[in-house]
């Protein structure tokens, strides 16, 4: 149990272990597993030791509030990020954001703001959807964009159903958990080199381009892999090939204002000497504009059923998940960013600001430099000096908001 | 426990049941699982029924001798197939070989046969290698062609290793299961349609083509699927796509002499929004004859390579397992099936009778027809009066053997 609030390298030092996989170096901190617990009892500890009161939903979306009390009625502001990762992501996504908040609040308090808005540090479950598929669980809940009785029947990759690991029904907190909250600010690891190319060690976001999932079902005709003459096969493996290459070519047209990506397969029956009864596969697409996403995803929609014509299998696209553009709130940063030159620059990655600002609450994101440009990888990376700009940066962004006025 | 022997059509449905997926309709009877062992104890059933002498080693192969005492030194003729099925398989893929062995020997018995060599019904483990994934597993160790010690640490997909599951070692018996065996006759349901094609309800294989499997490991950068620019990535599933199409496409040239398919692939992180850092699939190929075998496999290997220059990636092509061609020796069953007619066909099936085959034994095969032609999948099929002419085929083919000279 922490008796004093650590300091930033401190907190960055207790959690590099946790959930971290020897075998590939990458972490594993899906939600509702022991990792994330161990996790979320930190952030609990460390609020606890800045006195700050912790409030938490049936889903474990967590906020630690300072200047609050529970009855307290008046505008909130809120910071934070998340502590899950994808399988073997890197340390700074999420983690960094939430660490960061903290180390805010206490550089904050060292300057001596005294907070006219309580200010929230909290932690969204499940950002990454690494479990059950839905990106922004938590934060689509608490906002509600989606609806718990749309989404306690999701399954993970084991069977096991999200309504037996948590509770966002009725009672369960996750409603009120946002009340009031008037501004939000997240602090995140760049996921990209554009604060390499600008020397600049923090940034902000100007908005998160639309993007999506769709999942491509492919059935074909099961058959063993050696009798089978080429001429007979109806392969589910072969147009799923041709759609993840259509899929990169055609964003490599659009380049550089599209994204396409196939990074998850499954396959039935899995044998080597049987031609596939079934291929399912996730795009993952993303363009600058609402206009083009729909182009790209049509175009692919449209080699895939070529190829499937050809092949004699059958093919279906279904979108699983679909986020519009989001614009962020200029006002809450622009008084910050603009005199001290921070570059503004869009992102390509869903946020739990994203979801936020999408349901009405006014937000901004803070992006600290990485100079491996990698993220969902252990390959993610940020200097220390950069992480310490980065929480700066953040407690001189809050600080006018918890002060002044929110907007 | 049955009393009596039960007959072809009895055995047929006693066994339908047995590992059947209520999800696909296909069988998942995968070696050393319950339905493998329920399999397993109806063998032994049917066996002690029939008064034959059941031997068994340490890995679980099987075989039920007529005519037969411990101490007997002649020389023996086997006939057999196996039960385990791939991942989804049909009903008669192994099953149909042993079920129609066990109604010969009723068969032979009625038409007053007296075998003056002893007779073995066999069941071979693993035959389909779809749990540790080395196909004819339990005949390669029973011929010595694979070393227990190569192959006791093999593990399935769930960790689990072979040598906590079976005993392969010195004193485990498997060494000794087959000698004296000097005639194998391997009765198996068509995996293709040359006897549809024929109108034959029975054929008689002429050999086994040349076939193997090799894995391929492509590596990359995982990478966030939204932030990565396209120009940036080095991502595994291009290249493996690309090496699937390409085999497809070099085996269609080389029509119709040879086979090529990747049913089989593992991608690390698999998530829908990262990148994947490796991709692992497995070929699957078989041509007419060595050489061309050879050449087909280099021939995407260095499609594979091309691409990864491309892609950026690392790719490797490794051999897990080869087979020779096989020729089987035509004096087993030529006698029968030459005057009766039956068509001779090549397979591109890798089976028991191959693995004893190579090992010296003179062996056979006879095939009972298909009327889908599939087989690896639900859809494999055999009508009942075909079943019925298999056994009377096998039963004339074995009788000459165990009454007169084996070869």
């Amino acid at each position: 149990m922490a008796e004093r609030p650590d300091g930033f390298e401190r907190m960055w030092a207790d959690l590099a272990p946790v959930g971290r996989s020897a075998a590939t170096g990458g972490y594993r901190r899906q939600p509702w597993t022991a990792a994330e617990a161990e996790l979320r009892a930190w952030f609990v500890e460390q609020a606890t030791a800045r006195g700050l009161l912790v409030e938490t939903d049936g889903v474990g979306n967590t906020v630690a509030w300072w200047g609050a009390s529970a009855a307290d009625k008046r505008e909130r502001v809120l910071t934070g990020s998340h502590l899950d990762s994808v399988v073997d992501g890197g340390a700074y996504d999420g983690p960094l954001g939430v660490v960061s908040a903290l180390a805010a609040v206490d550089l904050m308090r060292e300057r001596g703001v005294v907070p006219a808005r309580p200010l929230g540090v909290g932690v969204f479950v499940e950002e990454e959807g690494s479990r059950f598929g839905l990106a922004c669980l938590g934060s689509r809940l608490a906002t509600g964009a989606v609806a718990w009785t749309d989404v306690e029947g999701l399954r993970d990759a084991g069977g096991v159903r999200l309504g037996d690991l948590a509770d966002g029904g009725p009672g369960s907190g996750a409603a009120g958990l946002l009340a009031g909250v008037a501004a939000y600010v997240e602090l995140h690891v760049e996921q990209g080199r554009a604060l390499v190319d600008r020397g600049a060690p923090v940034g902000v976001a100007s908005g998160i381009w639309p993007h999506g999932r769709w999942r491509l079902d492919v059935t074909g005709t099961a058959d063993h892999a050696g009798t089978t003459r080429m001429e007979d096969r109806a392969d589910p493996m072969l147009t799923y090939a041709t759609t993840a290459l259509a899929a990169d070519e055609l964003a490599r047209l659009a380049a550089p204002d599209a994204r396409a990506t196939f990074g998850r397969v499954e396959v039935a029956p899995n044998g080597t000497n049987a031609i596939p009864s079934r291929v399912t596969a996730w795009l993952d697409a993303r363009c600058s504009s609402e206009e083009a996403l729909a182009e790209l995803v049509a175009a692919v929609t449209s080699r895939a059923e070529e190829r499937a014509a050809h092949d004699g299998t059958a093919v279906t696209v279904t979108p699983e998940s679909l986020s519009g553009a989001v614009s962020f709130e200029p006002s809450l940063v622009a008084p910050v960013a603009g005199p001290r030159g921070w570059p503004v620059l869009p992102t390509q990655a869903g946020h739990d600001a994203g979801v936020l600002s999408a349901a009405g609450i006014p937000s901004a994101m803070l992006f600290v430099r990485n100079p491996t440009g990698v993220s969902h990888s252990p390959a993610e990376q940020a200097e220390a000096a950069d992480c310490l700009a980065g929480v700066e940066a953040l407690a001189d962004v809050l600080g006018p908001l918890v002060v002044g006025a929110a907007r």
